[in-house]
């Protein structure tokens, strides 16, 4: 399934191509990295967002819609190689890692380098929501992955902290994207608040297929070894729901599983997610993906009927739907 | 040697104050590592800069000093987070690093929201030229990080490269530190300016003194292993005037040490340490440290003669005889 952006194509290319000015330096080591990079990006699902929202809200995208979209997405991949350094990754995007290709030293430099372009680009825009939205979202980002460590650790098992921490450390970038494409385009105020909760829902989406991933075996297009999470005490929706909802006896014995203060065995991860599955947490994950998926197409109806939204309302379904 | 900060020891509590306001959260692991960060503060020299800048351009500091001292100290200290990460440090200041008592996850992650909360502090200020001098300024950082593994990687050996990376790599944020300090209180241009050349001159010192401190077997106060940076091929001040300005067949014998592409044997820095030092290197370094510093003072001249001023030069003469 190709991603529906035929209709920013050309506001995709300007985007590429203020990305490679972006990046640009006199070190040569760091411009080695950047071209590795460049060669090797991925689906620029946070740029695109933001741009189709600005295309939506404004028929057109402006200057500064493109910068924001290089913002965004220097963001997300700088924590994408702070999280490579910290899982130890040696793949992604079927490509090896910058810290497996170079060091972690490299790694993290280079994580905080694009956090440093990142800002000297949207500080460049002079809009000083725009440059909230993107401050405040990195908190969040940071405070939503701390979040799932804490609640890992002290096994905290309720819906509620699970969205909490799906909001933070995904949707919160998802809305960061959408809120940026209509500022960029001066939307109105209470455009930019909805279209940031539709951002919201979107990621969640986002996140909520991402965790069922770790519940079949790994494919090369998303490269994540199957139980990842549930091997690190992390309980995501279907495992989450199974708990909350399967027979009090049996839930029991699967928390003691998990209490544990220690990396968990293959064999103990498979019976936690063969748990999640006979309890049917995958359907419920699913469910609740289509029921999020069907707020977030109704908010849209109140935009511009326009190939921006046909765009915006097939991602959402791309988002349920994709396999990598 | 007590630092000079007599003369703002109100405006410090209140930079204080500000500092643990601006790391409020409600994720309470994040919280516990910033209790404990907060009670492990460093000398916070570059805080003190901000606020002593302020206070000798206008006669006092304004709310946007505060802010701006608050900014310099959290990017310092994410920066310093990473580091650990990347050193695989144990200790600093005295105590475990955040990635000894918790791990390196934590460690980059807490990295990262210091970065953000930096962000978002500067944010507040609402004044572009400061956000401007945090930016430039953080992807200066990186770029001094990732120029001197370069240099070391390519065996680049020239004074011209060294000033390069420790005006980048240090002497960027304490130029910052300056220029906020002067735009917080609404200096003019050219103030500005020089001042953010006296922060250039101020790094400078300050890091050939760290340099230094690697000829020289460990303290407490310090805490960094003798060689360390010579032992990943990373060559400092006393030992480049040694390979440059020592006989030539010795030198070429010395330089081939270094060339190998490996970290170095304990006995195979002792010898470079050595070399470093027969050839007079300390005292070349600190020859230089001293014509910096007088270069500094000179241009400090120009400023309104207060206390601030003069703890601004005495600040000088701490960083080239501090033993830690």
């Amino acid at each position: 399934m190709d991603l529906p952006v035929q209709c920013i194509e050309q506001e995709l290319a300007q985007f590429r191509e203020a990305l490679e000015v972006e990046l640009r330096t006199q070190v040569p080591l760091a411009d080695n990295v950047i071209h590795y990079f460049l060669d090797r990006r991925g689906k620029q699902l946070r740029p695109i967002l933001t741009l189709l929202t600005a295309k939506m809200v404004a028929g057109q995208v402006s200057p500064a819609t493109i910068q924001g979209a290089v913002s965004v997405e220097l963001l997300h991949n700088a924590s994408l190689m702070h999280d490579d350094v910290i899982d130890k990754s040696d793949e992604r995007r079927g490509a090896s890692t910058i810290n497996h290709v170079w060091d972690n030293r490299v790694a993290v430099l280079m994580g905080d380098f694009f956090f440093a372009r990142c800002l000297m680009c949207s500080n460049r825009i002079g809009s000083p929501a725009i440059l909230q939205a993107l401050c405040d979202m990195t908190s969040l980002l940071t405070e939503g992955e701390l979040e799932q460590i804490s609640n890992a650790r002290s096994h905290l098992l309720s819906e509620k902290a699970y969205f909490s921490v799906i909001t933070g450390k995904t949707a919160s970038l998802f809305s960061a994207c959408l809120r940026i494409g209509a500022l960029s385009v001066g939307a109105t105020e209470q455009q930019v608040q909805q279209l940031g909760e539709v951002g919201i829902k979107i990621g969640q989406i986002f996140q909520i297929r991402d965790d069922i991933f770790d519940y079949f075996p790994s494919t090369a297009s998303v490269g994540k070894p199957t139980g990842h999470d549930i091997m690190e005490g992390k309980v995501t929706l279907p495992l989450l729901y199974a708990l909350l909802n399967g027979p009090a006896d049996e839930s029991a014995r699967m928390r003691e599983l998990i209490m544990v203060n220690r990396d968990l065995s293959a064999e103990e991860v498979e019976t936690l997610v063969n748990y999640a599955k006979q309890m049917g947490g995958i359907e419920y994950a699913q469910a609740r993906m289509k029921n999020i998926a069907f707020e977030a197409k109704q908010m849209l109806q109140n935009f511009p009927s326009n190939d921006s939204r046909a765009a915006l309302m097939n991602l959402v379904d791309f988002f349920i739907d994709r396999n990598g």
